[in-house]
């Protein structure tokens, strides 16, 4: 909600780069800004790549948890999403996430949401599986 | 994940239907399955509307948490999202958020998602204001 | 196209609120108001959810008429559609369709169009086919 | 529902083409076909295009009569939509809408669709407004 | 970029029209004109329609040359595709495309954008195939 | 069109990458590929995200020119967009754009599309302004 780019610029993102897209006139709510639903879509299918890459698996996500909005997403911004995995279970994998945008053209970053987004492992159809031990080596490894 | 329709025939939606809409093969992910950005987008929408109502102010989404996806959503399936005022605070309100799918011809209807929204009552230049009295009141005594 | 929210307001829905969702930027026309196929297409929608219920079958849109657009739908509405079958043939059921606009955080609920929508029962080829017996009979009696 | 293109073959559309679109995956209903309500918004835009090049003047659609849905539109059809002026009266114009699917590469074109639509003429405020005479004339003399 | 429509009157469109669709809302970009990439996405459907049309066969986009963007679609112009196939190879097929925009209800036709497109007919895996005899004969004898 | 993931594998991307997405069902044409037109516009996207950044200017995409599709690009697929400013004139930037599909959980990353896009700096009005000294020696140094 507050808007001090500043202190903002100061922070770095976490995590790797995993999607960047631009927010664009068909995606704004009712008040012109960006709808949150395609702020969450966006950090959906970036959490989903990294844990589909660090399990070599089909992944659902199952929660997300302390998805905070930090600052509004305008139409013309460049949506970073940095992914991190923070632990991977027998079956199921949990990302942070953050989003940044970036004030297109004026070279401002700010982060605008972060969460936490689980994803369960599964066959083709549907049914938890257990994710390859070599593949849960290397994170832990990491 | 599970699929046990009996049981979930058991349990009752809690809080007030707010939207109802049909997932659309435009709405699909790479699995088939509705995208969940779809499903947390319609979830945001109803819980706006239902903060909106509840506190007589333009609101923003600040906060997502707990959310639990328990089963898939299914072209076809007819999505409805029950919102439930939990608290509100001087300039926020926090909501219950369940989705449930009709099973559409079928007549069986499944909790598929639930989670609390967070939201702030802002000004038209987004700044949070204070929440009135009365509507304050209201929500109290009921 | 007139515009008088108290008398409006004594006007009652007819049927089930069947769908309920938003309008959204991304729904306009060139003039700014909600396109008309998009409430048309959220009338289908409702009318096709409520005709598939009531057969007991996969339905197919054969024909829409008297649909009257008496006001227009504006981003940030929340657009209720109320459905009523007014009757049961042999393969077809037609269906009156009321959509209402509720004028988000005023408490202002106006009719905006109404229509009848015919449906025909389809097997997976799309073939028309009887509705049961029985579906008829519990609309004739109710 | 019917599908009889060497009978088909032989009708001709009446009309002006005035759009010609065509019908993609994410147009689609949650049976495969394409969605009704994506046919009435194209017929909705070519009735409109054809309304406010008749009067001079931007309209709103007020009513939609006798819609009929002959067969479904796929996939890939190309739909051709022809329109053809009925009657203007002070502030309102009545048209015959058709629309035609080219089931594309294999150069047969059926009727899909028929429907009259009526627009009113408006001002900037959406209010009705006269409908110049010489655009009245144009018509009647024609 | 410039505006004289008095001159562009006078040019005329080369080619068949093949498709005709209105530019809407959801179409913009950041700046409020019509995305250039929806400009190209029609650009792209007709010359693909008149690509299987000519060779009677699936067609693939293999490559776009010299587009040049003259003048931006705005919200409210319909937008009008012409093709005229230049030349058919053993496999391919190249086409001139030309788009105009209808400066909808003032009469006014411009040049929007013009390119050359190249398709290869391909057969169900999408590998390349030969283009029957006589659809190229019917082309050259033109 | 050809498919050898090795031979690909080798070569590497030219360029800063620029977007990230993920191509889902809705952006699929009537052969169940992901549509050109949705390609070509986020290669649009990323080329216009890249010339603003170096003029520091808004943009406008003049000219497409040698557009190649080398692939199909499939649902699910990572597209990654890579931008190179090749020249910078006195109001116009020439960009070499290419795209990378990640085949997702597998590791291959091959070339779709290349192509060369030009934009021209525009003031709020649409009208073409000179690009800043500045700017232009930053590319000719670099």
């Amino acid at each position: 909600m507050t808007d001090t780019p500043q202190a903002a610029a100061e922070e770095q993102p976490t995590g790797e780069l995993t999607t960047r897209t631009m927010a664009m006139p068909a995606d704004t709510n009712a008040s012109g800004d960006i709808f949150g639903g395609w702020v969450v879509s966006q950090m959906d299918i970036a959490a989903g790549i990294a844990a589909s890459q660090c399990t070599m698996e089909r992944v659902v996500t199952v929660a997300i948890d302390s998805m905070t909005f930090i600052r509004p997403v305008k139409v013309g911004d460049v949506m970073c999403v940095y992914t991190r995995v923070l632990r991977i279970g027998r079956t199921s994998v949990t990302l942070a996430i953050e989003a940044w945008a970036l004030r297109h053209r004026f070279g401002i970053r700010e982060k605008v949401t972060n969460a936490q987004f689980t994803f369960v492992a599964v066959d083709d159809d549907g049914k938890p599986i257990e994710i390859a031990e070599e593949q849960r080596a290397k994170l832990n490894n990491a």
